[in-house]
């Protein structure tokens, strides 16, 4: 009992060996993801479309959740760039149906996420990420990170944009509207990405460089947020810019700990939730598992999807009762905090203890805060997920998925997260259907004395022209069995000297029944020209398969060789001579 | 220009040899198609929810055109049950959301399938019908053919049982009503299904075992549905059942052949009808082509997709002009025209004669003719097309086949035709994917002192217990590739004294990018544990597309072998014998 619940808490099997200089390390990547996490918080709460205090709830429990329950030990979960965006769309949708207000679809929506992660863990779905392909997920990715970018113009320039208009609308906005464009707001947006951009790129390498020590550099390295939003406070508090220039600001956030909710389920909302809450749960345990896996690599170790989902999970749940929104794994806060030197998950214990601690007294500084700020931090914190190399380094490799990541970039761009995610899977599997359905096939002959058999048209082989042999790379199912059947009567019907024909099937992985159909028809069409229909390295798996059914007797006097090379052997000798069989006899 | 013309026309190839007595045959079987096809046609007319007479005209220049330009010589084309079923639940959509009246609909939805039909051979997209499964059609099939009988249950009883109502409720409707059912009606439906019985059933037996010629007893035989009509029609005018006892009957019917039509183009009714016309016509091919190639491989003949899809868009866009709804080939009608003797299309052409002269002459003839005779020709026509065997053949042949079967015919009963054949699809290439996202993959081992390499658990073979050989059979893409990783992660886990590990590659047909990066992940791993990742018989195109990466550097001390006998070999020498390598290079 006591080992099954140590199994299931991974942090049991660290925690007796945790020493004072792993805790130093902690300590340090701690400070430094939460102090990027304050500022990311409301950002990201604002892109969802909650009050800002949103986000840094979604930045306590659930990280205590997860710090105990994960398997990966410098994953940063809490609120992300895209399933705040995702989280938006719903709220915008849900709310324009009268479904409730925006704070109870929120909650809802992280509840709903956290159980059907637990579900997912109790059926062992968990491998259905992998119907996700790399492809789909880095279109998805990059078209996400742009839809993000350009929803924030609105903030950066003080215009009125609909939250819900088309990107090349919202991008023509900022033109059309020149006049309209808020100078103050402008000003404050560009000096916070000027400040982001510096300390990012500029005063990082210049610290590495003199002697500052990695404990202090490596925080104010990260900090560039918080500077932007300092920045930006003092400069609103200052010139009162919020009344004399009509700069958006924050304004009043409530202070205090996040109450614990008691969650009313209403069915009706549930249904229309779910659709939102699946693919949110699914994308976010996808980014947490491969963030987790990369890290994880890093240092030897492997993460567990199991583990992963009922971390995700009870961290969602969490996120629920601390009245918020879903939260995930994050790209760009995992990788600092793994750079920042955190051993364990007391790392994120740290950084919420952090966001606690600015929740519970803090909150009144940031009544100044401008939302151009926010933008600011939101665009700068998305725009390395845009991707252009993905695209180039696939299509030189596999044309199929250049097309389908550029696909699902575009129809994410134009149909929204949701229906363009759903539309790029899509893509994934018609490309593969339709690769399928035309398979590569190979008319083979002997290579030199050998017992192997290669393409005619790349290698210098033998062949008998009395014998066809024909090596077919895929399964034989519906979508390619009547290309596959053409394919070897237009080859008979040029070879008109053709006696037998040997289907190679080391690459046929299954048979379904309309291909079992089409082979039936092709022996009997063959065998009515004459022609003998053999097969040979037919698979364990298929051979059962076929043995279910009358089509070995059905070829007779065709046959199932073992090999190739014995079926060559076998079938040149009775051509050429006639009288071997006798002898044989004999 | 001339040739090419020929070329569009096969029945250019066969006339100039035309003969006395090929067209003997083609008479015999044109007026045993044509004695068919009026209470068919009548009826399917009835069944899409359209006036006899609609049947009637979709069977006279539809056939003239596809004689012209088919390529198969004994199709029978015309009106079709599973096309009128779907016209008729087109019809019953589109006119409760006021889209028009039924005529205008059914014209639209021919001219539509028409085009898309002639778009499809346009784009040389004909194939698309191959994604459509035997076993996908196949339950399609039983389902619609449930759901037509199932749907004249109102005419065999006289009940008043809605057009669209669920199919449990229709089936429960005559238990329920069974007061209501009207005595008359059913008396006739009885009679008029026993006599399409005995004719077909017992009839037939006794005139070919008796001395009667078969130019006599073929159309006798296929007679049926006349002698059901005549009777009906005798019954009700004798006995006066429409007045005295409520028996419904189809009226009066139109005199002469259809009024060529203009069409006038309605966009926002086309977008309503697309989805339902591209399904009529992608069924419709489909099932024209499975019979058309049917009949010609026992003619040793072969059709050509390509024309069938001129062919039938010509056909139907003839339905369109003559006022109709769209037509296909027949499986039924088909059948008995090639057992009739039928030699060339000019079978065809007689039987759209026989119509036509029916229709301009002799319409008043049906006036009394009872509704419940033409649901009891329809019954009797869609009953054999119910094939459950066809569930218990695929079942013990591969059970992704039964389970598309019956989900496919579970989904049209729940769903209706058009959703349900989505849907059916959908599964077929789920269970595909999923199939294919945990591959077979066998460790392998030498067969005696062969090159041959064969599954460990299926064959006495040989192995190195510092070589790990796996064969993995599938190609390698974003639903298995971590299938295959954590496989082979797990036996290298289990067998610690492995030092190479070969995976064999030739049922591999290709790698897309999700499976190359999991590959350059699992080669890393592999060295960071001391194991060498090599790959052996990889297939040219994949081989091709590995060479535009920097994969086969990545994996190097690691090679790619040729064969798998030669990287055994190679490796198994490394290893039992240090020395060995050093001898070969003094």
């Amino acid at each position: 009992m006591l080992q099954q619940i140590r199994d299931y808490l991974p942090v049991s099997h660290w925690l007796k060996s945790y020493q004072r200089d792993t805790f130093v390390s902690d300590l340090v990547a701690g400070i430094v993801v939460g102090i990027m996490l304050i500022p990311q918080g409301m950002a990201y709460a604002f892109l969802a479309g909650l009050p800002p205090e949103f986000g840094l709830y979604a930045a306590i429990l659930p990280l205590f959740l997860y710090a105990l329950l994960g398997s990966s030990r410098s994953l940063a979960v809490g609120p992300v760039a895209i399933a705040s965006l995702m989280v938006g769309s719903t709220i915008a949708d849900a709310t324009a149906s009268g479904l409730g207000d925006p704070v109870t679809i929120a909650i809802n929506l992280s509840l709903l996420t956290g159980l059907i992660l637990l579900l997912l863990r109790a059926l062992r779905l968990g491998a259905i990420v992998n119907f996700m392909s790399h492809s789909v997920i880095s279109g998805f990715t990059s078209a996400a990170a742009l839809l993000i970018a350009v929803s924030q113009i609105r903030h950066l320039t003080g215009l009125e944009i609909p939250r819900d208009s088309f990107i090349t609308d919202q991008l023509m906005q900022p033109l059309l509207q020149f006049n309209s464009i808020n100078p103050s707001t402008l000003s404050l947006a560009c000096a916070a990405l000027f400040t982001l951009w510096f300390v990012k790129e500029k005063l990082c390498c210049l610290l590495e460089r003199s002697a500052v020590p990695a404990w202090l550099s490596q925080p104010i390295c990260r900090a560039g947020p918080m500077f932007a939003m300092l920045l930006g406070i003092i400069l609103v508090a200052a010139l009162e810019l919020d009344l004399q220039a009509g700069v958006a600001i924050v304004g009043l956030i409530p202070e205090g700990l996040p109450q614990l909710q008691m969650i009313s389920i209403d069915l009706q909302l549930w249904q229309q939730l779910l659709t939102p809450a699946a693919l949110i749960a699914l994308i976010g345990f996808l980014e947490s598992v491969s963030v987790g896996t990369t890290l994880a690599s890093k240092r030897r170790e492997r993460i567990d999807p199991n583990k992963e989902l009922v971390a995700l999970g009870a961290a969602n749940l969490g996120a629920a009762i601390s009245g918020t929104y879903p939260v995930a794994g994050g790209f760009g806060r995992s990788m600092v905090n793994h750079a920042a030197g955190a051993q364990t998950t007391i790392a994120s214990i740290i950084a919420a203890l952090l966001v606690a601690i600015t929740v519970a007294f803090f909150t009144p500084l940031f009544y100044y805060l401008p939302n151009a700020v926010l933008g600011a931090v939101i665009v700068m914190a998305v725009l390395p997920l845009i991707d252009i190399k993905a695209f180039t380094d696939s299509w030189r490799f596999n044309k199929a998925d250049a097309l389908t990541l550029l696909g699902t970039f575009l129809f994410v761009l134009v149909l929204g997260v949701e229906l363009g995610i759903l539309c790029g899977i899509a893509i994934s599997f018609l490309l593969l259907l339709y690769r399928s359905s035309q398979p590569h096939i190979a008319v083979v002959g002997r290579v030199g004395d050998s017992q192997h058999f290669r393409n005619i048209e790349r290698y210098d082989v033998t062949t008998d022209k009395h014998i066809l042999a024909i090596r077919i790379d895929e399964s034989l199912y519906f979508a390619n069995t009547r290309f596959v059947e053409d394919f070897i009567r237009a080859q008979c019907a040029t070879h008109r000297e053709v006696e037998h024909v040997v289907m190679i099937c080391n690459a046929v992985n299954f048979i379904d029944a309309s291909a079992l159909e089409s082979l039936e028809n092709l022996s009997v069409h063959l065998a009515s020209e004459g022609i003998t229909l053999h097969l040979s390295e037919v698979k364990g798996p298929v051979m059962d398969q076929l043995q279910n059914t009358h089509f070995i007797e059905l070829i007779q006097p065709g046959k199932v060789f073992f090999t190739t090379d014995e079926a060559i052997r076998e079938l040149t000798v009775d051509n050429t001579n006639p009288l071997a069989s006798y002898d044989a006899g004999i």
